[in-house]
């Protein structure tokens, strides 16, 4: 028996190995974003899915998203992944848990730079990392360092039947926050306008303090702190379909840009 | 020497076998459609992509595509590559060709039936194809069978600087095939609505003859027989972006939906 079992183990690993050499080379998939579901099926009001944290982090150790039944703003930096609640509490989550939207990846950053100047707000911010960046290619961004003031958000959990997004957090669903004088990471994406439907074209960033206790989805801050920014730029972006039932019942034709800026 | 060299060669292969299966298990990328470049670019005018067919081969055994500089119609069946060129000739194309646009799946049917009418026409096989698949899935479909009369096209390879695609196939680009009683294989791809900008929405079918001597892209057909009709639903899909440099002067951000119903 020991005799065989040798040559038997050699000989399943390299049939593992080569089906992956053939199909799948790691580097062709590792520097893609890979995202569970739309945004146009979360606009549209499917709020569930059934993407355990443990399958996610298969595609991705960073990334961006959301919880079953909208419960709170989802960060993922080191493997690590936080849900901020719409009360501003801060939890981390098993791997058993499920999400009905994600975007992640393996964050290997490509450049390095800092950003510095005296009332640097979001949008200054942007427009920074937009001259380094090329149009129509996909990215992920980290940005690290002390911001002075923030204005964030997170969505109450929502009840069935979930009304479409725009419309839930305009109708009592979301809570803002205002952060002081916090370090911490901002965890974002740069989509190009063919992801349209798909995802968020331009900028959309988290943000988590080094403590933990607070953050949410970013909708502006104001430092005069310098910022690290590092920028991985991805080869493309993996779309794996929402495999609830909801997802079927969905029109995917209509075109929901305008409930994008709103909620955005 | 040789005592060291067997564990060395298989700690290699463990390394390999580990990586693959914590970032990329083989089913997740595997029942996944890969594309290159997007729909949206080649309307644009971005004829050009740095895609070789052996890289290609990496992500699928079947699909559907074009070539560089336009030169002709692609259909992928079996790892075989060949292209349809405007003359109506057929050639199979070498790994090292390059492509700037191409879907591809490895081709694992789900289900497999038959659709048999009286004057069936595409439209016909499309609404029948339509009662059996999920509207919001991606699928690849395999269609064989023996066709009374086909409408076909193929393009004129264009010379830079390029014209948006639907000018370019209006003014004389385009050349259109009448086949008769050929026996073939269509290959055909169905995008949910959510694939606007990136694929085409609804069914996209290029056929090619049993003896590899017609074929083209598909407008329309006419058969008394019995088609076999193979479906193989998607996870999701991987779009990797357009490596060429025109990519980066894109504008992706204009709606060319209707370019793209004149051209289908």
């Amino acid at each position: 028996m020991k005799k065989t079992a040798a040559p038997i183990v050699l000989l399943a690993i390299l049939v593992c190995a080569v089906s992956c050499a053939d199909r799948a080379p790691a580097k062709k998939i590792t520097d893609f974003v890979y995202q569970y579901s739309i945004m146009d099926a979360l606009l549209a009001g499917v709020y569930d899915g059934n993407m355990t944290f443990g399958e996610l982090k298969k595609h991705g150790d960073f990334g961006l998203g959301g919880f079953n039944t909208l419960d709170g703003e989802l960060i993922m930096n080191h493997n690590e992944v936080y849900k901020m609640r719409y009360d501003g509490s801060i939890h981390a989550i098993p791997d058993a848990d499920r999400t009905g939207i994600a975007f992640v990846k393996f964050f290997r950053p490509d450049s390095t730079f800092a950003v510095h100047a005296k009332g640097l707000t979001y949008d200054m911010l942007k427009d920074s990392i937009s001259k380094r960046i090329a149009r129509n290619s996909i990215y992920a961004i980290r940005i690290t360092g002390k911001l002075k003031a923030i204005q964030a958000r997170a969505p109450h959990p929502a009840t069935k039947p979930y009304p479409p997004l725009a419309e839930y957090l305009a109708t009592g669903g979301q809570y803002n926050f205002d952060f002081e004088n916090v370090s911490g990471t901002l965890v974002g994406f740069y989509m190009p306008d063919y992801m349209e439907k798909t995802n968020i074209p331009g900028f959309h960033t988290h943000f988590i303090t080094d403590d933990r206790k607070q953050g949410g989805h970013i909708f502006d801050f104001v430092t005069d702190e310098p910022l690290t920014v590092e920028v991985d730029q991805a080869e493309g972006i993996t779309i794996a379909e929402n495999t609830h039932p909801d997802w079927q019942k969905l029109n995917l034709k209509e075109n929901r840009q305008n409930e994008l800026h709103q909620v955005e």
